[in-house]
């Protein structure tokens, strides 16, 4: 199946262009001007930006929680995802008790088998940093492709500085990297004894529980043990203005530091969890939203180079009988995640881009090309010859107003809900296949479920 | 005239991938995995890098001097900058006393006309700041394009600075920009005087009468002056470490200040003045050489993307009977300059990407991309369709020792005589015309004088 | 005559002790528990504050001003400075045209000669910075004891970087030291032709014609050239928080700088322009009042030790028919200035020890200790046996309501009229001689004009 | 018994001036010139400096070691302190396994009852925090005056940030301290385990298994704990220039942290580990041995102020049969510390005041004014009526060679040995009663075992 897309505006991370692509056997084989080639397919793109289709560097599909699970599976989110112009997935694949990690690979990669819409790569999360696991490292980077492991800071799974360095020292040997949640478990912990104490359990004192602080002393230190490590360090969902100072002081001393955000840190927030009848609810997660500097201090990050991905941490529970049957009275048992992978490209664009945050380019860099080098992901992220054919027709000029009804993620409520945005993927194609179509007033999934496949990515170090 | 290169690894800021390419009419028609065009010459580059024709931001050609000429114009300078993979000159065009900026630029693009073999563009240098004349930077631009201006703040045409505030103000009108030599005069009178006084005017005088802190001072003052415009400032050739130190305060500050550094600072140092009989005079510029950790800060400044582009400031006077007739006992007195257009690329090849100081990626940034951006080369400086066929084959596997003798450059010296090169430009194109080729053991000229154009620019701002 | 102060606390820049003082002859002879000494005078301070008497930095007396004369003379001012605990002035000694240093400290000495009643010394101010005035240092220095100059970056006798590294370098040889008012003369200028050109020539366009970064960037400047010199360096009435920022960063690279702010800059701020009815003008001072956070830092400076002295400007023009009368309809031509002298030690104890921004001890030190050791007053600052018996009993519970009729400075209006104050001086000895005493509702002056003497200073470096 | 000290140089933080002193009933009762008046002993001490006697802030004595002890106890450590000057000493109490604070604290000052020759106080070391013992500080400060408190954040007994968080605030209440020995366990473990595994374990890699980086990790996140508790935070023997440049960054931001340092880190480096014969092991301690520019960056803290105490760290073994027994193949089996209490007054004035990094001013400041400021020891410390007459007459002319033979300390080795000193204490009075004498070639112990005191400190917050 052959595809000629005529008179786009090609964005790349650096300038863009006016040229035609041609697309061929799942990949782009060529792009020039006035392209002469026969194509099954042939469409005009006037008017329109062509962007590679965007990498969401965080999500959490089929992610257990407490006993039930968050609302997104593999055929859901990866709709979803097609639909919001994202044609690559990295999902956390969280080690059970017990389990290796190839087990945990091979349990997630039968999940999604047939049942994904996009591609896709995983992220194996260690929960239970064994010598024998860790001695899997090597194994997983090599064989399986999955050069990125995730620990925590925080939480009951979260591990200590001295596995840390373990993880670390042990992934840079292969060329991989670690990822971190970075919040400080015993400063969360001691906010949350006190309020306790002091019969402070309402929404509001979420973030109080979780101070900008928490997170820049966690990341202050993991970066000190990735300077002595010489490891390669990824901060996940980075989200305050302190925080990002940290990765500023460590990325100039020449620290191998990374750092990602989602577009709740950089949009919405903390004012959101004073609103009425608990709907603060549906925006707690961890690390919670912060104060406006520090979402002006992200933008900045991303402006500067200092922030390099964009991840959606997509996790979402329903409201209904859900984020509101548990926590009523007590912030601590209220089920965290929200939802974003489908709203990830048109917020990025329509309040980075319209709004004059941040340029087209610097928006293809963090949602493509950045994630792609420093994922592995060689054939995607960048509209080239030789690349898989994930291309985006984006249309600047479509008006939305964003509804959790006119969208795919299985959630009954939106963080975004009724926001007025610019600029929507029109067209989205899956290795040259078309996945998507903006039609009326909102987008349709055209694509086919179990086309996506589990990418082996190379270790980028 | 067509031409196919075929099997070269394509080299973007981002990334590099193997494709071909098409060229057709002086411009890139096509990039693609295994075209199958006819063209009337096919090349095959495999194992060769294919890099976007290097730009020099910083050249000083037909340069008049204390009653005498730096020794390139536009046929030798032009011929010696397509032997080193420069295809496009942005050369200063000093006002002089009681000329236009009209009268300069009609004055140096007819020397220029006829004359050279790579494309140019002009940077009006700013000594008789009147009020007229300020008046005369809008149609510079407009008309012109010519939207970067230059001016000093030291030597005796040095401007104050109400003056920069004034220009400041007026180029960022019209989107232009203000390239500011940043020395303070006072500080290296002070020394000048000091050291007359005390007799020491050899040659290790001359660094020690513009010491580090003198960039460092006059840089932090511009900066400011450009926080209270919201202008935009270009440094040229930034030196020290002192003075990045101010680039990066001011720029993480939402300074819009743009660095450019040269290859001597980044690869010589200070000790080049206590050479022999005289030699350090070969060095004798200014700024002057620094200290080691500068030059290990400004490499570190293009990692992290603070400094943006890299000129030559190529101004050569020959060392026998120039260099060596004035100063002989005053350093104040030795010719200012050294020549540096054709041993550009090869240098920060090999100094920098093969030592692993930089990457290809960068190199590509600082030479190319950055720079075509920065002054409005909207035709220039990515292999990209649609764009100038402003090409080099670069070779990195040709070993090359450094002499002037094998030089194009119309002088009797050479800074970096001896150095052993890894990596030379083999084939070079502009616009779709080879104009030199790599033959035996240096490269030769092979394109036609005259072909170059006046380019005008765009405003980038 | 022999006086004895008993059961007092006295306070030292460490630490506060009770304990006796024993005075004769004009100095402390002694400090002890129960201190069995017969005197003329004995008095009981239980539950009063003992103080060195405050030292004024920067006061303007006999000042002329575009024809006219700031408000207080020796007289006036001297016996204000008593009354408010003030027992020793630092006057300025401004350069007329064609005058020698030697001329103008003979003409200010006769000045003061018999009409002042607290001691002082003057700080020579040059403006017509000639070689032979500047050869006329050292023996300022050595023979009449004044050891800091003062020059101004910014006003019609401006003086440019050269001069500043000369005065640094000449001073330094004798161990004095250079006063500077850093401000860029430029970049007020161009606010001020900007504002004419727009028509905003109000009040409130009286500050942003010297924004903190004008300040800034002197301050950075004259650090910078104090650091290549070596030079001795005192910033004058040092007023913002950017300003501050480069105190910091010249003083932690080991320049030696040393900063003075003012009590209206820790006080009042920027809001004070607003004031109905030209009000605004009894503000108008340069440096301006600043923004609310520069004042907050400013007593962060004086915590951390950034700052090292507070002088008051003291240079009053009467409201009406001076300030008013002028510049109506153009803040350029308002007399810049205000009174101060009276009201320092009960405003830096009400608005700073007793709201709990600094310590007693640091109020001692920037009131005296620091400012006799910085400016050479080796008999002066301290309750020590063996120094001048300049001593001021604090009553730290008298309650005042600032009003300009209750004070003695001669001019019709107060910047802090209103104020309530906590903590007054009630008793204020200079030489051990009664000059002012606190009763009913004010303190009176019962002191002696022409007592006070011109004290040779000493050079501190 | 009564003593009046004539003609000697005060010294105090501010100033020096020349004074006579009496002194009874173990008092200062009066300072003052050419005083008259009756004492048992007269002294002149013209040509010398009356200093306040130094508090060491950090020693360890009596304390048990691996089965053994460290050298010296109460009574031949209070003789060496008499002899170095030092006339009051702040000593740690660490709790042993199951005991309560209370009972250790009547274990130690029964073990120095009748054995001390100089006033010392305890600070309890919390090694098993449970919340019955965190409840003891309470009582710890208000009855026993013991309000700083030390935890470890390495070795078997140290405690999480958990811990710490809770007794940061519990110690905050009570206007008491935190003392905190920040070094990151886990990266010391990690370089342990690392060079264990390599087989390098020779006593050069003492240093490397604890760099300035580890220091540097647990300083900055401790200073976080302290900005969110709000709590006063005190770094023992801080020793790195990373460290120093954390405790800035914290005290910039208003964390109430203070900064301890010890002779050993400001004028010994780390190349004595490679002394041969095992001879480095002498100088193992922890934190060890850094860099010179560690040293260097310590003075100027210093000069700064952002150090403010100096301990010894006080706690020798024997070279021979110790030191030498253990470990010889393991660096991490040598017993840690030196000696240090006796040479502290010498080696901080010949060091730093003689070779001109402080001044005298800044000398008594960190050996005696902070020291009892900050730890509550309010009649100590300074030179005033009313205080304790812990006096030191010392001679800045004695020359002395530093030798374990000449010194009192019970230890076969000094670190600084042949080291030529210049400036000796020459008498030392306890409470107004002489207890060491310098004769011939060395201080003779002349004092009385058993006339120290335990004091009880108030809070200083």
């Amino acid at each position: 199946m052959s595809l000629l897309i005529k008179n786009g505006l090609i964005v790349t991370s650096d300038t863009q262009y006016k040229a035609d692509i041609y697309v061929e056997q799942e990949k782009i084989k060529a792009i020039g001007v006035n392209l002469n080639f026969k194509a099954e397919e042939v469409i005009d793109a006037s008017g329109k930006y062509i962007l590679p289709g965007a990498i969401d560097s965080h999500t959490h599909l089929c992610m257990p929680y407490m006993g039930t699970y968050a609302k997104d599976d593999y055929k859901t989110g990866s709709i979803a995802a097609a639909c919001g112009g994202v044609t690559c997935i990295l999902d956390f694949n969280t080690q059970r008790n017990g389990e290796t990690l190839y087990e945990a690979l091979e349990r997630k990669k039968s999940l999604a088998k047939g049942n994904t819409a996009v591609d896709f790569s995983l992220h194996p999360s260690i929960t239970e940093p064994k010598d024998k696991i860790i001695k899997e490292i090597k194994t997983a980077i090599t064989d399986y492709g999955t050069p990125s492991f995730k620990v925590y800071m925080t939480y009951d799974f979260r591990v200590d500085d001295s596995v840390i360095l373990k993880l670390l020292a042990e992934t840079k040997k292969y060329g991989g990297m670690l990822q971190v949640h970075a919040e400080n478990f015993n400063i969360i912990e001691y906010f949350n004894n006190t309020f306790e104490k002091q019969k402070k359990l309402s929404i509001p004192y979420h973030p109080k529980s979780r101070p900008n602080i928490a997170e820049a002393e966690a990341l202050s230190r993991v970066a000190k043990l990735a300077e002595i490590t010489g490891g390669n360090l990824y901060i996940v969902h980075l989200s305050s203005k302190e925080g990002l100072e940290e990765v500023k002081r460590a990325k100039d001393k020449g620290v191998n530091i990374i750092a990602e955000t989602c577009p709740q840190y950089l949009i919405l927030d903390e004012s959101r969890y004073f609103e009425p009848e608990f709907n603060g609810a549906k925006y707690v997660m961890s690390p919670p939203l912060r104060d406006k500097q520090s979402g002006e201090a992200l933008w900045e990050g991303i402006r500067s180079g200092y922030i390099s991905t964009i991840g959606t941490d997509h996790c979402p529970f329903d409201f209904n009988g859900i984020k509101d049957m548990f926590g009523k009275n007590d912030y601590r048992k209220i089920p965290n995640g929200a939802p974003g992978i489908e709203t990830l490209m048109m917020l990025i664009h329509s309040e980075g881009v319209a709004k004059g945050k941040i340029t087209l380019q610097q928006m293809v860099k963090i949602l493509s090309v950045n994630t792609a080098k420093i994922f592995g992901l060689k054939n995607k992220g960048s509209i080239c010859p030789g690349k898989d054919a994930d291309i985006v027709i984006f249309n600047p000029k479509i008006k939305f107003n964003i509804s959790y009804k006119k969208l795919h993620m299985n959630v009954d409520y939106n963080p975004y809900e009724g926001f007025d945005i610019i600029g929507m993927p029109e067209t989205v194609y899956v290795r040259g296949k078309k996945a998507a179509q903006f039609k009326n007033d909102r987008v349709e999934f055209v694509g086919e479920i179990g086309r996506g496949r589990f990418i082996k990515r190379e270790p980028s170090f």
